[in-house]
């Protein structure tokens, strides 16, 4: 066993550290490439299963597109290349001769599906369409952290197009709140939400709404996006419709999608010393049994009670294991399964045999207690249901903690470079002024609907709204 | 509303307007590329579901690995980059420069799976390793036909490592004999299991076990394969183990995956000259409901009673659909759910709604008849469990007809190259009779067991077994 880097002091070790040591994911052969284990593998399963329910209750339906798309498709949208091709990954030869036309591996599905939308799209009758797909996408990146930041990562990635510019609005909005609700009951992760300013929205977006959370190092990490994209996309596809007039018209389009990067938020929201703590909605173990087993005593007892508790929580739907390995300490395995983040343990040892209890502890540490073991069920499923209220109760806590207003730049500017934070601060909207972020590391985050500063952080021109500044991952 | 080509008279024709109009595919704007249609992925997601349930029970976890792969990986194994190096795709540049070693898509994953195997493998304690993915692959095929054979496919690729060769050989059987439960009770596809002959092997397997089916015209249908590997790919990717005694030693591998052929093998076996028929396991849409209107009555009485009807069969976990559109004819409405293969049709009008009953049919026109309206749920899951065994005796039936047993090449070779079927004979298992087949543009499907010729169906030499020979996709 090796031990973790202490959390508070080498937050970025330890967030390796934890990744290989808790089995979630490894570094692939390719530089900046990740292989997901079959734990953190579960997790994501545990995440799709909930946002794919959802995105198919929200009147979406699942397609899959092809991964390699012509070089050509990418250029069609001015600005949608510009942001793109500098870290797309091109295929030159396939079946041993050189392409007519190089392939680039899908950074982004835009261009295909717009491509196809335009062969299906006649009428206003074929709209709106609403599809989905889960797949992975290659973006070339210089600095690659697992989950965080991958040349490989998987994602879903929604894409509509509707007869009016406020069906589209409405569906940037309508997957933004799915994607927050996910967050914040699935994932205890709070966010913040809001439009993404000019310079950082999406390529070839009109405006792209983002959610985002504060790591506690108190770097911001964009979550997932929102886009309304602009009717660009549309012309360049020659995506068109005739609507009920019988008018030529250009549907109004917009994506969203949510990645793997999700782990990692899960990972730095929750994590401690002792390693990950997983809320138990995406546990993929939520309770783990652990018999003690005692020299001279009959300990087939033991493992029949444990595996009698195990059939019962199985049977009400809760992820449980025993851990009856006898070549391993009781300690070593409180040890494996703390860093391996399972919500709930619970012990059954000769004299709790004895006494019909089972010795239940929380992964928070909140309280270690004895059940009746005839009716530990319910008590764990409300338990569970406590610990996951209790783990987001947490995170907001923290979350604003390190959420300040600050009027100019010159004076948060400094603390925020020596010591991280979210701030929320007013903007004139100009890019001169976002730029002099970078000064401090900084960029801005989001805006923010709520005007509570009357100028600019940095010049003197009114605010038209506030605006979230931090360094991000 | 086109009509479809007679699949007696054009089979190959029928099947790419099948796909067409029952949207199930579409093609990618890159040569060979396929697009899957929100019909056809509800398909896949239907068998993904059942299998990745089967998976998991037989002890497997899912994972996922890069999609790009270094060249020099496949070029490991000596006899696996033979296969597969003729049909990669290559990307040479990203992230805007010429990479020093060009990454291959992964056409199938051993080489990158290995190479992580061996990382995480040190002892006997850590066996067997059994893991599973669900990913998209690329191959590049010259002449690609919707689910039969694309460029880039879905599947999903079982990879495990064993300490013994009985273990790795059991596994084999195990997951195939789970293809055969897929196939059969499922897809109602009749197949039959063998070994590959040595030149259809999987490149760098010493044994590939299939399981085959036979298409209405006579050709044979891969349907998927295990394969125990040859230990050449442990020694090239230095996967080692200590024993339990503390010697080093190389374990057993075995891989094994079925993809979106599946789809084809579906819409083949079962399809009729009003479209798709589908077994109401992968059946998206199991129930159609169609209300009847009528000038002069309250129509909405009607669609009351079919919304009644429609919920109480989705509360016992049936997939179904009111069809209420009132700009097309109820007509309009058969045809279009006939075309896409809805096993039960469901019709309440005036009269029925008067009389308290509904009009039931099904897909492969045993019977239409009249049912409570108060008891109908009952009725439809037994009715839909009876049709998904006769699809199964249906397609039995068919596969049994094109089944011949013939004793030598020269007799049965012209039949089989003029009229497709399917021939059990002997053969003496050398590679230069199975290049006879060739002549009549057939090929070896499977080995069999059974001994019932004592030549083979070429030379005068001793038959080893009995071995099945047809035409292919």
């Amino acid at each position: 066993m090796q031990t973790l880097p202490n959390i508070n002091t080498h937050f970025s070790d330890w967030y390796n550290e934890i990744v290989a040591q808790a089995e979630l994911a490894d570094h692939g052969p390719v530089r900046g490439t990740m292989v997901i284990r079959p734990y953190g593998y579960a997790i994501w399963e545990l995440i799709q299963r909930y946002l794919d329910e959802r995105i198919k209750l929200t009147g979406h339906e699942n397609t899959a597109f092809p991964l390699l798309i012509p070089e050509s498709f990418l250029k069609r949208e001015a600005s949608h290349v510009e942001g793109f091709a500098p870290e797309v990954a091109v295929v030159t030869h396939a079946g041993g001769k050189k392409l007519d036309e190089p392939l680039v591996v899908r950074p982004t599905s835009e261009t295909v599906i717009h491509y196809m939308f335009a062969k299906w799209l006649h009428s206003w009758r074929d709209l709106p369409l609403k599809i989905n797909q889960w797949a992975n996408v290659v973006r070339w990146e210089m600095r690659s952290r697992p989950f965080l930041r991958t040349t490989e990562f998987f994602w879903q990635e929604g894409h509509t197009a509707h007869a009016t510019l406020q069906e589209a609005e409405e569906e940037v909005m309508l997957m933004l709140n799915e994607y927050v609700r996910l967050a914040q009951e699935i994932l205890a992760i709070p966010v913040v939400t809001g439009a993404k300013s000019e310079s950082e929205r999406f390529p070839g977006a009109q405006k792209t709404m983002t959610f985002e959370a504060l790591m506690p190092d108190g770097k911001a990490l964009q979550m997932g996006t929102s886009h309304l994209l602009s009717q660009s996309f549309a012309h360049a596809f020659d995506m068109t419709f005739q609507d009920k007039e019988g008018a030529t018209q250009y549907p109004h389009l917009t994506s969203w999608g949510v990645t793997t990067r999700l782990i990692g938020a899960l990972i730095m929201t929750h994590g401690d010393n002792k390693g990950l703590v997983l809320p138990p909605r995406v546990a993929p173990i939520q309770v783990v049994i652990i018999p003690i087993f005692k020299k001279n005593f009959d300990n087939s007892l033991i493992l029949h009670q444990a595996e009698a508790i195990r059939a019962e929580l199985a049977h009400l739907g809760i992820r449980v294991q025993v851990d009856a390995d006898e070549s391993k300490t009781p300690g070593a395995k409180f040890y494996k399964w703390e860093l391996k983040g399972v919500p709930m343990r619970i012990e059954i040892g000769p004299r709790d045999l004895e006494q019909g209890i089972a010795m239940v502890s929380d992964r928070l540490g909140l309280e270690k207690v004895a059940y009746d073991a005839k009716n530990i069920s319910n008590c764990i499923i409300l338990k569970l249901e406590q610990l996951q209220q209790e783990m987001f109760a947490r995170a907001e806590l923290k979350f604003h903690k390190q959420w300040h207003k600050a009027a100019k730049l010159a004076q948060f500017g400094p603390q925020l470079e020596a010591a991280n934070g979210l701030y929320q601060t007013g903007w004139c909207r100009s890019p001169e002024c976002e730029n002099k972020l970078k000064e401090y590391k900084a960029m801005t985050r989001c805006l923010l609907e709520e005007k509570s500063f009357d100028t600019c952080f940095n010049c003197d021109n009114p605010s038209v709204s506030d605006v979230l500044v931090a360094k991000s991952y």
